[in-house]
């Protein structure tokens, strides 16, 4: 039984990894950490776990979490992990890491997309930038990928890797549901806004940009540069990535669903299906759904990925490095069943 | 481990308690039935279940199910059970029924609201019409609230039950999610017909106003009638009833919230909360949450009772019956915790 | 052609009056007053009216518009009217005015339900509560009804002022889109809270229920108080209403249809159904449309009524009180067809 | 003032029509034709129209148009015009045709993409495909594009015509609501599935993608083919189109932007914007907004397209064509204001 502390728990991830941790078989949570409603019960400030938890929101210290804890998950806003973690980091204390802070190993390309200042490199290099489906988390301080970026490099990971598209032709089309955004209130989250509409946000600028292109050059070296862009759809969880590239030496649809199915044969998490996954088979869900045509007239290979952006695309991947890291079966309180 | 069938798998209410006793530790599913897709791969019917059972679709066959199982679920709809449930009841074997079929104890009245002849009085009478959030299940075969009533129900139960309100003042106006419809299409059910709309449906004839009505007459043999209405909003999930009714005799919102506490005061699933409930507060668990006012102006209490119709309105309230049925944990493979 | 002015224009009541006025017939907008945006172009701040309208946002001045406008249009919050307004009453310039600030003739009552004290009496008198579709406008200062009032008080109508119901039984359970609320943003209005949600609010304390109130009593003194409630759909438009009373002497059907059929036989705007309406009939347009069942084993009529907030319930009404007061057609520039 | 017909008037497009045509200042509509309803009246049949036309629904008889009336619409399902229209094009009577049967000039064409044989060529010849938004109608057959065509063609039209692109690069990721797939009902049409969902269909088949490919050719001889494909978003209007290019030669946003703007100098429904437009800023009105972005990483640019399907991608853009063909002024009766 492993006693952890969440730090942020008051954000859409702080809760989603509350729930999955409060029926997690292995874990005990000890400590919620939060800015605001210190001193107050959890079930008092969101009364949908009125008789679910006794837990009261308190000050976060880095001490006391090292002292009564086994691991610390930090759900927190960008630039705050890069504070707070420090500490942990020092100490080689068990860290998940939610937030973008040590997902870039280059300050300088933190600066570029954060529009800040990153940790110092020396403990950017101590995280471990972990897909919780491809390989096994080794690093004490686990940098748990961007929703987004999750979604897109599993989409990508068997033509990138296999050197089986053009790399040069990648074109990534995203879509994300509101709560990808945070709570924080803004019009653009606003019912009336977001309702019967679609909308581009934050294009050819999004932050989970280089985050990709770090990893796919991880994968292939040739790689420099995709196009990838953002849009928000009226749904509340989800992200929905439609992913085009023209394949390297025109193949059949055969070969390419094979290299999926060989590269995701033993990930109980990535489901290779026989037909397009729709975005709903994976909500509430740890599930990344893919599937894949070509099209022989234009050599282009369409991937259709889909995940749950709380589950998948943060709190529940962050529970599977979680896992990995404990030596704890990958799927140990994650398995849960889509519904309708 | 007991080993289930489930009859009628196809529906939204099949589905749900796939979901449900697939992940309860005390059963195995090992029979799903319905009368269409024989003899196909659940998962390849419902591609969200991929890597998650192995189960195929089969016929329905009673001796079959009684040798092989130790209880079996009708998810079917209504006139189903009616006919295929009369051997189980003769060899009292533990059936939980979520259709209409054994709800009512007179045939006249089943007629009336269904439109149909219902099974005849001997089978009716061994049924058992159980709110599982009252009292203890007894017999063999339970007939499973419906999901209105069961909102109903729960939220009329300490006021009739204790005698505080006028009985025949009682307004009752319920909104439901389209699940709660089926899967049936109809012109209703269309996206474009439901989304930015709301409609008032079943005037004065919905069904489930006489399973209601024979309850709350158990509760208080004064009771006569109430005013019940239906109307479906853009959800999938969820059932909102507020219910309204001049008290008694002039008491405090203190003694009205009191008669709430002490009703359900030992009862996992239904909270009674400080404020009024709001619906996604429950969707995903086996809630039900209750909230209530009281206006001093116009001697009327509201209250409003919230759940998901297709867990403690079908499924999760079957599973209950048969956690009591079977002597397990009343909340045994039901503690969901609600999400955002 | 009259020359006005719309004070607050950037809320939603001003956008929809901006669309409304811009392609009205008789009038010409000059003047768009708002207290953000100052010296922006109306299509820059908005860009769907790009193209549409060259208007700039402007400081309010009442002696500027008085000098060369026809009449304005106050779309301000709750407390704006009640100071910027005064010079318009005393010089008996034409006004029309959608806040709540003049609707309420008695401002013990306006305190107790706005929190706050209202304009001083003399000024409250000038005002005239007025209900497009009943009677004629006449005053130089319209008090245009709020959006609950206008579905309620029309839903009551008939049965009110023709004595037709037990007065003290009436329940009013009535439902808002996000509209309704305002464009200030709040944790209740952000898409993640209301997307799969339902909710109840205001129990008991809706500042709707003194001007339903007050005119009530106007069609019968006898009238005390009724129980009205409101929540929150996922919709952005449109407000639906559900009032239920008991009938004073039993009556059938036919007499009751009769009577609303009666009481709107000449109104343009309210369309008395022969089924119950849905909500998606009105949105866009300025009808209110009415339906009705009565339940003999209760002694309960039913009355559906919906209407489109922004129009019926704000704009729209307040152009046709514009019309009236300015001797045009009651439904020029309003004659919009619901689409699907 | 010119007397319509409108065969297919319980459609999605036929009741838009209706809607469009019913407010037409030079319009009168005498004739609604369909194959059910007969002898209903549309008022009946649609209570949304109630107080708004006595027109009755009859059954096609195309001798009886063109003796009474001086144009037909055509929004009929595909495969009906083909058979009904070829005594108005034996006539020369003006028809404009919204369904897909006579947009495609190649009868093997047809056949690959609609699985069904097409009209005779020398009827085929007789149709104009015309966007109504590029030249001017002249042929007495319009053959009105599609929705999804419309909104690419437009957002493709000045990089194409222009060389401004490399024409094997284009990839086209387009989003529809609910309404574009038409009233049948389908499971992938229920609201339970829709809702909170997002799913690609008719992957590299749908039918649009052969007339897109013919304009292109028209514009441009050395294009060969696109990569197209379409989601369902779960919203009832609209069309949200993505669509990506390699830049032929490398160049600037600003060169982009005035191509754009110059090749829609003089078109009211072609607003070029400055940012991405979202979906609700056209929704209701025969907009069709267009935002791009260049980025020089990858020397891609997107441009972003959205249309209301029911209105440019269909009545409106029908009604925008009869005026060209009848000489009015271009935007008669379709000046539509965007609302919230």
């Amino acid at each position: 039984m492993k006693k952890i502390a969440i730090v942020g728990i008051t954000g859409y991830s702080g809760l989603e990894l509350f729930r999955l941790l409060q029926s997690h078989p292995a874990v005990e949570i000890t400590k919620i950490c939060a800015t605001s409603h210190l001193g107050e019960k959890l079930s008092e400030v969101f009364p949908q776990f009125e008789s679910l938890t006794e837990l009261t929101i308190i000050e976060f210290d880095a001490q006391e979490i090292m002292e009564k804890c086994d691991a610390v998950f930090f759900a927190t806003s960008s630039g705050v992990s890069k504070k707070l973690a420090l500490d942990f980091i020092e100490q080689d204390f068990p860290v998940i890491d939610l937030s973008g802070d040590f997902r870039l190993e280059n300050p300088e390309i933190y600066k570029k997309w954060y529009k800040n200042t990153s940790a110092d490199i020396e403990y950017l290099l101590k995280a471990e930038y972990h897909l919780a489906d491809i390989g096994q988390a080794k690093a004490n301080y686990i940098a748990n990928p961007g929703c987004y970026a999750t979604a897109t490099l599993l989409a990508l990971y068997p033509l990138v890797k296999n050197q089986l598209i053009e790399l040069d032709s990648i074109i990534v089309d995203a879509k994300s549901g509101l709560s990808g955004a945070g709570k924080s209130l803004s019009v653009s989250s606003h019912f009336v806004n977001v309702a019967d509409n679609m909308s581009m946000y934050k294009i050819n600028s999004h932050q989970h940009i280089p985050e990709i292109a770090q990893q796919l050059k991880r994968w292939n070296p040739n790689f420099k540069a995709l196009q990838f862009s953002t849009s928000l759809i009226p749904v509340s969880r989800g992200i929905f990535v439609s992913t085009y590239a023209k394949v390297a030496d025109a193949v059949d649809f055969a070969s390419l669903q094979s290299a999926y199915e060989q590269a995701f044969a033993d990930k109980p998490f990535v489901r290779v299906r026989r037909q397009m996954p729709q975005l709903s088979e994976v909500i509430g869900t740890n599930f990344c759904d893919i599937g894949l045509a070509y099209n022989p007239v234009t050599n282009v290979v369409t991937v259709v990925s889909v995940i749950d952006n709380l589950m998948k695309g943060a709190a529940g991947q962050a529970v599977q490095n979680f896992n990995q890291l404990f030596g704890y079966e990958e799927n140990l309180g994650l398995d849960f069943i889509p519904s309708l």
